[in-house]
């Protein structure tokens, strides 16, 4: 048995390599079985290329605007930091980047066809468009582990471990600036262009949702694959390797001297790929409700890393570990690493209780559309503040019962899964659009809607989970901040220890300075959000007054220019709220009066009031969402009532709120909880 | 010099007694002066006379449910505390609902004189609300100040002066938990019959604001009073209080020793009653712009209070002051406190940047109407949330050149002629609905709809001073409970000192539960406003049904079912958040793993999250509202455009967000920060 620790402590990296190279072969091995099924007629093709092509030029341009920010601060830290650390932040970026170009790939092959699958039974469609997220679950967790476990094994050879452990914050900070972008730039764009074809398309003009006639739509679809898709994966692959990273540096800072302590995070690494796959091969074996089946691949997940965490933990500290003075031994660490994996699903439950249709506060919201907008708005933020309550609360008792470096990784080691459910939902919604557009038989339609409904609760479950899990990855990069003050030198050579007491008047400053991040860099986006939307309904006015013709289907809209325009404006929008934490950062820690301490504070202060809006916005936006689909299956009046109209009002509130600012919210937390490690 | 600084330190608490009744007498004086001026005619009169009945008998009922917890709290403090503190708790139970009480009177004798001297001249009218306002203002601040002193200066000389500072702390509870429910009580009464009549009246049958056809028009102009008037002299007579109380508290615990800490806070409330006299002096003198004349009164007060600090911190601390282990100069110290004073114009000047009509942000929420509901919300939540930007660094930098002590004391000698303008905005408002209600000629209406929007802008900008000060008295009551703490002594007899590090999971855990709080605080708040206006709107409808003369002005609609029927779910809606600050810090005091330092962060996470929440919604609230106003001022299209039904949309979702859940969040932080003084 202690040989077999052994063999773990040491072949524990390469190991995690295999596990991802198995998950990168998986995702490949979907790839195929995808591309086998039919994409459909001529039309559809037709479009899935349209869609294609405009999500490919927002993306080129996306790079090369992102390019020019990445290339200045490779520079600054090749100069002013060490190389390693500057090749880091090069490999962390172009990763990030890399994530979110083959999700929206994959996401486009797999919506066209989970469309053609629609048109056979609802759980060929499902099977394809969960295979399709798949692909992105898996690939974005390989690609982290791989990237992150290759780079710490050659640095350490060339300039040793501690050393390389420190270099890895580089390849952490360029993922998480890289997200930061891609999730605002895709944020803003899909949402400017679904709130400018939702308010000429539909209520000026009255067409449907994906009418061909719009001269949006298919920038509309663009939108789904860029910010979904696109912004997504880049958003999840920096919360993986920022966690694994984050706990590799907590590990070594507290626990000095216990190789393990660098082993056990790539070693869960590993398993969550193992566990995502289990879980994938589940979805493709079950039958049943498509809520229950999905459910079904999370607790398969769980039920695997909860077998494997025990072996893995028995053998990597067979004497316990010492933590904050107190002596764990192995049992009790394998329970604190399982209070993270029950939370999972726990807040995947609560989440789904605030934002589905089937429980009372969504359909709170719709019976307050009956009173109109406002009524339904006031419901709806208010809903969102309650839906804060109870997930904040299960991490505050995960941190009470065991310490969060050990939820933070077993939470990790549902990534995998987690990722797949969430790229499921813009598969389905583009499906619907193409099935549409192509004018597919009315019951096809039927079951992409149906699919995309749970979809949207995958989504809105899936950023409880990332929230949480950023919430505590955003704590463990706190504690390694302060561990690494705790070694302060001063200049004469004493050794100077930071104090962060709540008494400190710096701390509540700090504080103060950091709860005001989120407030304002959601004001921002929100604003872009509606400049950029603004923008497209002028465009959409123009071609419609130019060419009459559209709306009766004789002229052709010029799908291109609204493509256009709309890349563009996400683009140029996207620069003051992305900048705005990295600037706050640095002035605080260089401005004279501030400084470490109320540094300290600003990062506790954006953790705290983040995570309540986070949750208050997603969870807030998809109940709004659902409850307007509520009303939309007939009840409270159905679809062209006085309530509907308030829902879609609700509706149309909640998609920046859900889409673009509160998820844009996770890699800003932690952009903001790496930076200070550099200074 | 010396002679007479002993002279202020043996006298300071009698001289501001003196101070106290100067104040009470010119407020009668002042309600003299009203009393003398016309009424109006029988109309008038019979109006005025319904909302007074309508007014007292909703106050009457919130006594008695508020007097129920307010006993029972009295019982167990008398039994489980000492009785001092008990005694304590009563009168200031008892002072803040006496505030209340004597505020909404004075209004209701003003409202229906500022219609009538309408119609002589605006300047007439604009005097003759803002004296109204003043009576609130100078009472308030006088019976705080009394009745903290003279309690103290019975209570010192039974039991000697640190206990009598201790039971200062009874009465600071008081009045603290009374206003909690009369702020959550009247808001929640006077938006749910603002929403509901809207939404019948105005929505579905067209009628004007005040229309006397509208069954809720009186529950709704009541509203205002026990809301606007009532709740908010409750509330700042706490904020008043327990600025002193915590004042006096800290002062004492960090200047042990030295007696100028217990005079100081008396001296400088002393201060604030004359400088509010100057300032309705200045008032009554002045002429000009309505905003010009009221802004001058707030620096006529800044500029009394900082001549007169000059020699009285000179003369009670001649040798200055040893603060944090560093010797302050007594020069240094005024100029400490000179920032408290500078920073309520420059919070004023701030808020009215945010919410005024003439300004960006504003248009800003109005040019968004032109697009629909959704774009109009949207607006309005960004632009709340930038508006916590400024003022939260403005305080943040206080703290930081000064210490909040000093920030706290001087921004409390502006209280009075911030209260006076903040009773002002109801009593137009009123005035407005007497003059409607009337038939008074067009023109009157025209002047007090003038004076309406003023008083709105005055009603944001003083809730920016209110939450502004709120925050900084909240940190001062922190920092007595850390005080208190550090003096602990353990049953065993060590002295044990509790740490607030960031460092520590508790403390995070208790960021975590207090940053909760506001968000679901104000989450059942709204949800309550919901709920009472149902009642309002189904009532309403009921009405209407029954009895169709009424909107032919056939039939007169039963004004008294509609104010009982919200009389009754105010009062029932109001007990759920009201007790929900109070249950959270017994609940984690009380729970074992939780205890002192899990309440030390939830203590500042309230206030951090609180501050930013209660200045988004108060001020987000206030710029829809203007944004509405803009509108119909004939702006984008203006009354019945298609951009004025979105501002209604926004300005119905402000109501609650800026006369309920927002300021209702200033006297909950304070609660919250109490309550552990007793444990």
């Amino acid at each position: 048995m202690i040989l077999f620790g052994l063999t773990i402590l040491n072949s524990g990296v390469p190991l995690s390599m295999l596990c991802a190279v198995i998950g990168l072969a998986f995702a490949f091995f979907l790839i195929l079985a995808i591309m086998r099924h039919s994409s459909g007629n001529e039309r559809m093709r037709e479009i899935s290329a349209a869609v294609q092509e405009g999500a490919k030029a927002y993306l080129n341009r996306q790079v090369k605007t992102i390019s020019v920010i990445a290339v200045v601060i490779f520079i600054l830290l090749f100069i002013f930091k060490d190389h390693p650390t500057a090749i880091g932040f090069v490999i962390g970026a172009f990763c990030s980047l890399a994530a979110g170009f083959i999700g929206m790939r994959v996401a486009v092959l797999a919506n066209v066809r989970t469309a053609q699958a629609a048109s056979i039974a609802r759980l060929n469609a499902l099977r394809m468009a969960f295979n399709g997220g798949a692909v992105t679950g898996l690939l974005v967790v390989g690609l982290a582990l791989l990237s992150v476990s290759i780079f710490y094994t050659i640095a350490a050879k060339m300039i040793g471990s501690d050393a390389a452990i420190r270099s890895l914050v580089g390849l952490a900070l360029g993922g998480s600036l890289i997200s930061v972008f891609a999730r605002l730039g895709g944020g803003i764009y899909t949402k400017a262009a679904d709130v400018g074809a939702d308010l000429v398309g539909k209520i000026e003009s009255g067409l449907e949702e994906d009418d061909p006639r719009n001269p949006a739509v298919i920038a509309d679809n663009v939108g789904d694959n860029v910010g979904d898709c696109a912004g997504m994966a880049a958003d999840v692959f920096e919360t993986y390797a920022v966690s694994l990273i984050g706990a590799i540096l907590v590990g070594v800072l507290t626990l000095a001297g216990n190789p393990s302590a660098i082993v056990y995070p790539f070693v869960l690494g590993g398993i969550s790929v193992l566990g995502a796959i289990c879980g994938v091969l589940f979805v493709n074996v079950a039958r049943g409700k498509p809520v229950r089946v999905l459910m079904g691949a999370v607790l398969t997940n769980a039920l695997i890393s909860a077998i494997l965490f025990w072996p893995v933990t028995h053998r990597l500290f067979p004497a316990g570990l010492t933590i904050a003075g107190t002596l764990r031994s192995p049992a009790q660490l394998y329970f604190a690493s399982l209070v993270g994996l029950i939370m999972t699903p726990v807040i995947v439950a609560l989440t789904n209780y605030y934002t589905s249709s089937h429980y009372r506060p969504v359909q709170k919201i719709a019976h307050a559309s009956e009173t109109g907008h406002a009524t339904n708005i006031i419901a709806g933020l208010a809903a969102g503040e309650h839906a804060t309550a109870l997930p904040v609360l299960c991490i505050g008792a995960a941190i009470l019962v065991t310490f969060h470096l050990a939820a933070v990784m077993s939470m990790l080691s549902m990534a995998g899964i987690i990722i797949s459910l969430d790229s499921f939902g813009p598969i389905t919604d583009n499906a619907g659009g193409v099935a549409v557009m192509s004018n597919l038989p009315k019951e096809v339609r039927a079951i992409t809607d149906e699919l995309d409904a749970v979809g949207n609760t995958m989504k809105a479950v899936t950023k409880g989970y990332a929230i949480a899990s950023a919430g505590l990855a955003a704590l463990v990069l706190f504690g390694s901040y302060v561990q690494e003050l705790s070694q302060h030198v001063t200049a004469r050579g004493d050794v100077f220890s930071y104090q962060f007491s709540l008494t400190e008047p710096k701390v509540i400053i700090g504080l103060f300075i950091g709860g005001l991040l989120p407030f304002i860099f959601t004001a921002f986006s929100m604003d872009a959000v509606g400049k950029a939307a603004g923008a497209v309904v002028r465009e959409v006015r123009r071609q419609l007054q130019a060419k009459p013709g559209i709306l009766t289907g004789q002229d052709r809209p010029e799908y291109g220019t609204c493509v256009d325009i709309v890349t563009k404006a996400a683009l140029r929008e996207m620069i003051v709220p992305a900048l705005l934490p990295l600037v706050a950062v640095i002035a605080v820690a260089v401005v004279k009066p501030l400084g470490a301490v109320v540094l300290g504070g600003l990062l506790v202060g954006t953790i705290v009031t983040g995570l309540f809006i986070a949750i208050a916005m997603t969870s807030g936006g998809a109940a709004w969402d659902n409850a307007k689909k509520f009303i939309e299956e007939g009840n409270l009046g159905g679809k062209g009532s006085f309530a509907h109209a308030a829902a879609v009002t609700g509706d149309t509130v909640g998609d920046p709120y859900k889409d673009t600012a509160g998820p844009a919210i996770n890699p800003m937390i932690k952009v903001v909880n790496i930076l200070p490690i550099f200074f």
